[in-house]
């Protein structure tokens, strides 16, 4: 000990002693499993002798880091904005120019270096509107409602945190789907709101019932508020497109419940399956008449994380917000502009998203090609992927309808979800880490997303090569027989 | 009415059931006079007639959006980390290539597209850790340390967060500077913590007094629990630089008060007074030996947005962490985790601000000259300013011994002051306001940064090109005059 007494004496902040709603927080996508496999990595390049010549991450939407190329037309962009000198560069096609000059000539001092307003660069915001109404077959879309985010990851916990007041049985409940992406979770966590579970139902494909809901809810008033209500279609990690009628029963719903709509639209280019059909919630919701369109409150998210370009990490996104209350649209600007503006980098190729080459354009054909070789690869890899988890006994797994996962459910024998138990580990958590350890693939228990009771799942992404997707699939298959034989 | 009822139901989320923090939340930067700014602006282009031809807002430190220009290295590497096609550009110099090689590989596909781990990229982690270690004489930095943040901003409010517990007179309080930047107390309002204000001394060049720090911490005590002391150097809105000396007392006040030290020292490279330097929290520290290297918790950040480069739009940052708790350190990268990651444009920035142009590099030269001319014409405006600004009467300025910006103190007449109360406005926001009406220059009101009760202040940048601050000096200077006039 030091003269003074300093030395010894215990830290400010300690574990008990720091914020108690942040170490409620869970992000399984990120958890335990991903750090072991981040492990695993510098082992191997250290040298170290496993079973397996390289992890491969499955675990999260991250589609450039499984192989997946950048749009052209969309880096070019970035680079001419980046560095405006190539503007004067016989290379690069002149669409990618002119989409370049009006984003630049849109920024404080022509530069992607200057904070934009803190709703976004107005030109991209209204390239947003135009979008949206494309989308949804002319209904209007008010610029002003569009507000640019850092990911949809900010607009959504931005919006959660609005909805959160009260105390005990006031409390601000919000329903989330089971199983759910953990970034809902994990903001409830934060914000000490309640959360309330819905259940999918696997039985028929994921699908959302009203039933459930209404289940769900009559049971959250007696000890909490509800108030919002989170939809993510095309699902995570369960993959299921909802159709039109559930979307409107959903909406009927929340107006008769009184419950603010969040809807979780990041995968709307990402349907695959036969019949099945991106449909928005602004969309119908306009369509139900004026009783509805001018009275639900929605907030929508998208993303430029996923879809067909799959740029994770410029941290692009908007949210559309529908009938919010004036004075609460001021206080949501004013919350934004603390934390000055989303990424610009991010905010132009939003832009490109909502504004890609149009026919006649010198970009358009290779654009298409890009997007279309894309997309039918996913196509393709989601057929496979359940065809393949299909043909094992103990795993079955719905069709992957959308989005970038399969959400297989499997079966576990007594004896490991014995020894799980007895570790203190989820019987999932258990299956995955022994895979990881044995076949170097890193999935996601389906612990992390929530489940019924006595049912286990992974989350496997739809993302690498359909070369590597086989032997991955193969590999899943190999050691599920294994682990089943060994506890059985 | 409609048929069921929907239609004249209230909306759920209302001002007066919104979350009663975020409403607390006030942002001065971005408040009403800059939203006045924005409609002016809108009223000019559509042709409408005003005393004044154009808006200049020197209200924010946004370099570029000034004029500043960026430095040409960076913005080559940036382009070809978004396009890298561009490698086998023969243009571009082998340095920005290498550089541009370097991130690239440290990106999970090569894309910036990608995520990347939560805690920033390792290889410019490292780079950050190398960058300090040479800042600070040696001084060991380990990237483990080191979080890249989305902006300096990200990481003050996380670390905030962190800090937060108690209730009533548990709850936590932080000390900060007033006048501050309001960062602080918007993230302090919105979480619930307790602001506890020590005053900068203005007679002595807004220098921080220990006598100051204690008289605050110790009534704190009567009410808070104060657990932060949060120093701005150099420091928004003063421009003060402070001394080792300053520093010195204030990690000995820390320690003996125990309380986790944030140092948010996003201007390290803007000092221009004789005499003054930059001196690093964290070197002081580790010169004061054991004792209290190895026990004061210390937090410090940094940002792409200020110094020589100004570039905003890219929210890249980091920030260091010391001593900080090994199971704290768990749960921050937890956190962090939900958010999935930093912008990746931003970390690559980041990057080549601590990695950049070394001599023997082709880009050496033409990075040092860009990098001196902008500093230098910095210098030169804080002295301008301050000059010009000291011969009004009624205006007195303290040297902008760094940062960004001046923060003169100002005469308001009684009559003034009155018709200001009558309005229900600061005195100096009805003073800005009016300046902003009549001459089109938007500055911010002292109000928003907090000042000794009676005194009145406003901020403005010294960002504008020279020949443009001279006039806007002079317009400032002229509005004064007739202000108080017409108001004696
Ligand atoms: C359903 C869903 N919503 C939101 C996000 C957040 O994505 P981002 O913040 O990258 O836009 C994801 C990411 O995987 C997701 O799957
Ligand atoms: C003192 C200080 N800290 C932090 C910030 C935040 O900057 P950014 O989030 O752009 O890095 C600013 C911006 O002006 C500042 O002046």
């Amino acid at each position: 000990m030091s003269e003074n007494g300093i030395m010894s004496r215990a830290k400010v902040l300690t574990i008990d002693t720091m914020n108690p709603t942040v170490k409620k927080v869970e992000y399984a996508v990120r958890g335990p499993i991903v750090q072991r496999a981040v492990e695993l990595e510098r082992e191997l390049s250290e040298g170290m002798k496993k079973p397996f010549a390289e992890v491969i991450k499955a675990n999260i939407g991250d589609a450039h880091a499984m192989g997946q190329q950048p749009i052209t037309f969309f880096r070019q962009v970035l680079a001419l904005c980046s560095y405006p000198e190539l503007l004067s560069d016989s290379t690069f096609p002149e669409d990618a120019k002119s989409r370049a000059c009006r984003i630049l000539q849109s920024c404080g001092g022509n530069s992607m270096g200057s904070y934009s307003a803190s709703q976004g660069i107005d030109s991209v915001r209204q390239d947003v509107a135009r979008y949206i109404e494309r989308r949804d077959g002319g209904v209007a879309c008010d610029p002003d409602n569009i507000y640019l985010t850092t990911g949809a990851s900010d607009g959504i916990v931005t919006m959660l945190k609005l909805l959160v007041c009260g105390e005990g049985t006031t409390r601000t409940g919000v329903m989330i789907p089971i199983p759910q992406y953990p970034l809902y979770s994990a903001a409830l966590a934060e914000l000490g709101a309640v959360q309330i579970n819905y259940f999918l139902n696997e039985e028929k494909c994921w699908s959302l019932d009203i039933t459930e809901l209404q289940r769900a809810v009559n049971e959250a008033r007696q000890y909490c508020n509800p108030r919002a209500l989170c939809i993510i279609n095309p699902g995570n990690p369960t993959g299921q497109v909802q159709s039109r009628q559930c979307i409107e029963d959903v909406i009927r719903f929340a107006a008769k419940e009184r419950l603010f709509l969040m809807a979780d639209e990041v995968y709307q280019d990402n349907v695959y399956a036969e019949g099945c059909q991106f449909h928005s919630f602004k969309k119908v919701l306009f369509e139900m008449g004026p009783e509805y369109a001018e009275t639900v409150e929605l907030a929508s998210f998208h993303s430029t994380s996923k879809c067909y370009m799959g740029e994770c990490g410029f941290r692009g996104g908007y949210m559309e917000i529908i009938n919010m209350d004036d004075e609460v649209k001021d206080q949501l600007t004013k919350l934004l502009s603390v934390r000055l503006c989303p990424p610009v980098p991010g905010q132009a190729l939003m832009d490109l998203v909502v504004n890609p080459p149009q026919p006649g354009e010198p970009s358009y054909g290779s654009f298409i090609k890009e997007r279309t070789a894309t997309l039918s690869a996913l196509a393709e890899k989601a057929k496979l992927t359940e065809q393949v988890l299909n043909t094992v006994q103990g795993i079955s797994c719905n069709p992957v309808q959308g989005a970038m996962y399969s959400f297989p459910r499997i079966t576990i024998p007594e004896k490991a979800v014995k020894e799980a138990t007895e570790k203190g580990q989820q019987p999932d958590m258990f299956y995955c880490m022994k895979m990881l350890e044995e076949t170097g693939i890193c999935l996601v228990p389906g612990s992390g997303f929530g489940q019924k009771d006595g049912t286990y799942h992974f989350r496997m992404t739809i993302l690498p090569p359909t070369d590597k997707l086989k032997i991955l699939l193969n590999k899943v298959k190999e050691f599920h027989q294994r682990f089943t034989q060994q506890y059985s």
